[in-house]
């Protein structure tokens, strides 16, 4: 019934004509202000105002409701009180109208839960599809179209001017006009702006879907509070990276939702924000800490893709160039070296004390060259050591400052390499000056930091998502016939038959099996008390590790049968007899996302995973090449080579037991899974499960 | 000769009259500027333009040479060319002017050391005090004194203007009067700005020095790159500390100096620049990444000081709200709940669909009360689990924006808790709201991330070095006679007699000995080689774990010294028996910082110390309450407590060692020390040290 996606919201962005329900003659009012908007931009479709009260507004004719209008009307505004909402709904739907902007206040959001059931159901009843209730609507500056009351697009400075190439979506409208108003303040040009409000129906993905398929969005903006369903934004993120369209997202409520009860260990260490934030890395999406965030990633939209992470800085303060290179390092960004002859070129027209060395720093005296700032920025373009540019300038006012700023803005205008401007200037001297560079598309970004940031942002890697194949699959249905919490032994072959190395082991029955099953297995070995009502079988006391010979054997048998038969309830399977295995810890695990479904984690084992909680995540499934990238994440990384005498790890083998682990996560009977600890071993000695814990879903 | 400090330096501040050595026809070049300024701003005292070339110069009288002045001069402002400067100075000193703020560059940024030196000595010779060369002077805003040519004074909005409490000392003069024109512009209100430039004589710290003793400075900004003697600028932080007055300091050029010889560990995970943030820390100093963090720091002078971390985020849009809360919770702050009351108290003046929780969401709505945001912001001043407050307002435009406006200014007169507003809003709609805040001394900090970021500044402990007694001292000099590389027995001997636990051990020269330390020691014992021509003994493999009876020990005795012979030019003193010791690996160790001195390093060992670099920092000596301290700061804490079945480890014993090695680290001989491993055990069982190594310098 709903139409998802696509292009089929273009009658909402582009209506041939909008009525306005509820309008009212006091066009400063938030009733008015939409009809003074569609005025005051020029709106080339038809505005019919309808409210019984009026026979005009604003010299336009106002109608007693939407089934007598008489032109061709896509969009209706809707702000009456919300008791009347599904009634207006219905006399859009009768009328033909596809599309109804909802403005009005008074529904989910203030416990009303019924009322936007009512107008959710009179927007089904009619195939009416619904912007809000709650929401601050959209504008389409392409097309100079504002659906919307935000005083913020009150502004001539918006009438008529180039839009941009940024679709921006945002659940929230006081914020997502308040951060638009301070974005175009500072000079970044949007193309659409769409507010969502409390998504009865249309959601930031479906809308962002839509303006994606706009050819000339260049980047999307997201302010998101919640996600009803994960794939569809891992989704819109794999278009929009078809698309070469970079994607900003701010996520607000970063606080975990509270303990759910998980038996694994995976859950605890991986939270829903360190998914969030992992799930979009693996997609290549920008996260956003706040508004100045997305208003320097805005400012770059339209920049040459770097091609590496080094920035050649370019200053007439040699103390700000240095302050520059230290953020610009603590974003991960390299400050090269530059070629000799760059160098050489530089100390051509700089003076003496200044420094040809990168950051470059051309002196204030720089500006008495008219093509001196020209030349150095022209070098720095030509070294094949620099991807990017920072320019850092102090004071530099007046006539000089102006030459400065037409040789910048000149450069940028032509060049190859992205560049992004810092002027350390107050409003008085410098307005005009940055204002000249940002009304031709140079980024001028005033903090360092946020230059550094935005640097940073637009070089990092577009997502690493499905490099790589994945393994073939070993085995049809692992899970056949499981259910619930599974021994350590169950789970164990369930992994082995997918691919996994475990221990060798056997289950036995009493200390004579288990005396044949250990000379089989070869001494040392480990007994472990098999039985699905105890999980954690080292609190139990039910197990017995580095068992060497047949007289500990027995000895051990009994006690950890004994403490086995001390658990009130359990249910006793057998004892494992297992080969004692050695090697570096690790822990690989799965735990279901609420909102992105099966995620994959993988640590390394001991202090490092449990107290400092240094794990990657990953959506599932990843490829083994994938699975080497995260292992390569880990700050605790250095530990796979060489360390303390003892040769580099097998990280293949692990890498290879994260993609098989991820691809048995996507069954969705498969609710927690923890291979811990996982032994890896030295460079082709390949690694080996000792314990896991399984949760499967009944059938 | 030379004066330190202190109110001396006052006849720079605050001259009685100026003389301007090179001074140009040209008021608006750099030699004609300081006259202009010293015009403009109708400095009260005599300005005497200097250059043979003019008779008058902008009206006044112009003197062929400063020994030709009449008047009482007691700053001269020098722009001539650099080889003329010190012979300028020279004459200065004649003239018994006592002070030269040299703006002229050419000097050791140049190449030039011959030219600074030749300054130095006619300076030193007839005691002038000298503020650069290179420098872009100062100005004094309490007094209306500009000395200096920066455009950023250029303006009316400062001449006249009622001074602020922040003294700003920056060595970069270009970055200094840029970033102080940017702070301005946002509202920032300085006292004095000194730049420092290349500082052959007057240094950052020892003006700043001076300007702390104003009694009515509350702030001092400093701008650094490099400090001759870390230890004055520890006791400026100190004194400030006395004073109450806030420091906040940019430390640029953050990178590590190259790698030095250095034989221990603890050198190589605490850098030059981990030291500095951790001395700056240590004494209560605010770290500045940047200009932004120095313009916030800036804004909030003359806040009340918050008794604790907790926010209050009163917002007018949800989504800004909760996206205030996480920034603040990244900043270490807690957004805490509020108690029934205050809930109430603003649910009484709030719309149902606001919320009286914390973010109080007062919704868009709260604006047509026109004591609303008053009656709210007094509900969360007067709340006890509130120290701080947040204001965030999305776009509240035209009357009611000005009434948000009033109410908040208003309230923040008074106010006993801090507060800090964010106004999402563009320059159109609100430049005048905001600028009506910031003229009445709210800070207004558009970014929400550095509205968080301010408020964990200001709410940050204030250093906390001193506290708690220091242990007393065991022993005279239990370095006496000793140097060079030690041998692990000769530095335990020493730690020993300090009064730091180390193993029990015996050095032997045959297997018979060997036999009968065992014996006294009680196996398992290790055996070790001693010499000091074998730092790293595992590597060299003379060092022989866990012998566990006498069949063992003689074997293990002949291959250790075989392999101990093998090492060449190796001097043996014995071989160490030594009781095995057990615990978790902690390190304590001492490293001679080329600014800061003898500084002590503690982590845990092994891999969080090798690979994390996890550790914590201190200026020594330290109290055991701080190394307390030290010990809590360490990201692996954690494993301080119960962990996998054991209990709590011996924190306290742990401090003892680590003051009682800071301690020892304050003599000038003990170039380096390792302490590691430092084997912690249960808590009441104390610690014990396995292995040290330590360098001293020959007497």
């Amino acid at each position: 019934m709903k139409v998802e996606g696509g292009r089929d919201l273009w009658g909402l962005m582009s209506p041939r004509g909008v009525a306005v329900v509820g309008a009212s003659s006091n066009l400063e009012s938030i009733s008015g202000r939409p009809l003074k908007l569609l005025l005051k931009y020029g709106y080339g479709g038809g505005v019919y105002p309808v409210n019984p009260k009026y026979d005009s507004i604003g010299g336009l004719r106002c109608y007693p409701d939407v089934g007598s209008i008489d032109g061709d009307v896509d969009v209706a505004l809707v702000a009456v009180r919300a008791p009347l909402v599904p009634s207006v709904i219905e006399g859009c739907g009768r009328r033909g109208i596809r599309f109804a902007v909802v403005f009005s206040s008074g529904f989910a959001e203030a416990g009303r839960e019924d009322l936007q059931r009512e107008l959710l159901e009179a927007a089904d009843r009619w195939g009416v599809r619904i912007l809000g209730p709650n929401c601050q609507g959209l504008v389409n500056l392409a097309g100079g179209i504002p659906l919307s009351f935000s005083a913020s697009l009150d502004t001539d400075r918006l009438v008529g001017a180039t839009p941009g190439g940024i679709a921006y979506v945002s659940q929230s409208g006081a914020f997502g006009f308040a951060s638009f108003a301070c974005a175009v303040d500072r000079g970044v040009r949007f193309r659409h702006v769409v507010t969502t409000g409390n998504q009865a129906d249309l959601d930031t993905v479906e809308v962002a879907g839509c303006l994606l398929e706009d050819p000339e969005v260049r980047m999307l903006l997201l302010y998101l509070e919640g996600v009803r369903d994960g794939d569809r934004l891992v989704e819109l993120l794999i278009r929009a990276r078809e698309r070469d369209v970079t994607v900003g997202l701010i996520k607000a409520g970063r606080s975990e939702t509270g303990s759910r009860a998980a038996q694994s260990h995976t859950a605890s260490v991986a939270g829903d924000q360190r998914v969030w934030g992992a799930v979009m890395e693996q997609y290549g999406a920008v996260m956003l800490g706040d508004m100045e965030d997305m208003i320097s990633l805005g400012l770059a939209c339209g920049l040459p893709r770097p091609r590496g992470r080094r920035v050649g800085i370019i200053t007439t303060s040699g103390g700000a160039g240095i302050m520059m290179a230290d953020l610009c390092s603590d974003q991960g960004l390299q400050v090269p070296l530059l070629d000799e002859g760059t160098q050489e070129r530089i100390r051509r027209v700089i003076p003496p004390f200044g420094s040809p060395a990168n950051p470059v720093d051309v002196t204030a005296q720089v500006i008495n060259d008219p093509q001196g700032m020209t030349e150095c920025l022209s070098a720095l373009e030509a070294d094949p050591n620099v991807d990017m540019m920072s320019v850092v300038i102090s004071m530099i006012t007046g006539q000089a400052g102006e030459s400065t700023a037409r040789q910048v803005a000149d450069f940028a205008a032509s060049s190859r390499k992205p560049l992004v401007c810092s002027w350390l200037i107050d409003r008085e001297h410098g307005g005009d000056l940055t204002s000249y560079l940002s009304e031709r598309g140079v980024p001028v970004i005033g903090s360092l930091r946020q230059a550094a940031w935005t640097l940073g942002a637009i070089s990092r890697p577009r997502g690493s998502f499905l490099s790589g194949d994945l393994p073939g699959l070993p085995c049809d249905d692992p899970l056949r016939g499981l259910e619930g919490l599974l021994t350590e032994h169950q789970a164990k072959q369930v992994l082995k038959a997918w691919g996994v190395p475990v221990t060798m082991e056997e289950m036995v029955r009493d200390p004579d099996e288990a005396r044949v099953a250990a000379e089989r297995i070869g001494y040392p070995v480990a007994l472990k008390v098999m039985s699905r009502q105890i999980p954690h079988k080292t609190d139990a006391g039910v197990v017995a590790l580095n068992v060497k010979g047949p007289g500990e054997l027995k000895e051990a048998f009994d006690r950890v049968m004994d403490a086995a038969r001390r658990v009130q309830g359990a249910r006793l399977d057998g004892v494992l007899v297992q080969r004692m295995a050695s090697g570096v810890e690790c822990i690989v695990g799965v735990k279901r996302d609420p909102v992105f479904g099966p995620v994959v984690v993988f640590g390394l084992g001991g202090v490092l995973v449990e107290v400092l909680k240094d794990v990657a995540v990953r959506r599932a499934p990843v490829s083994p090449e994938e699975a080497l990238e995260m292992i390569r994440s880990l700050r605790g990384y250095p530990i796979f080579g060489p360390f303390r005498g003892r040769g580099p790890l097998d990280q293949g083998a692990v890498a290879e037991v994260i993609s098989r682990v991820s691809i048995l996560a996507m069954d969705p009977r498969l609710l927690e899974l923890d291979v811990n600890p996982l032994f890896v071993m030295e460079e082709g000695q390949g690694v080996v499960c000792a314990d896991a814990l399984m949760n499967v879903k009944g059938e």
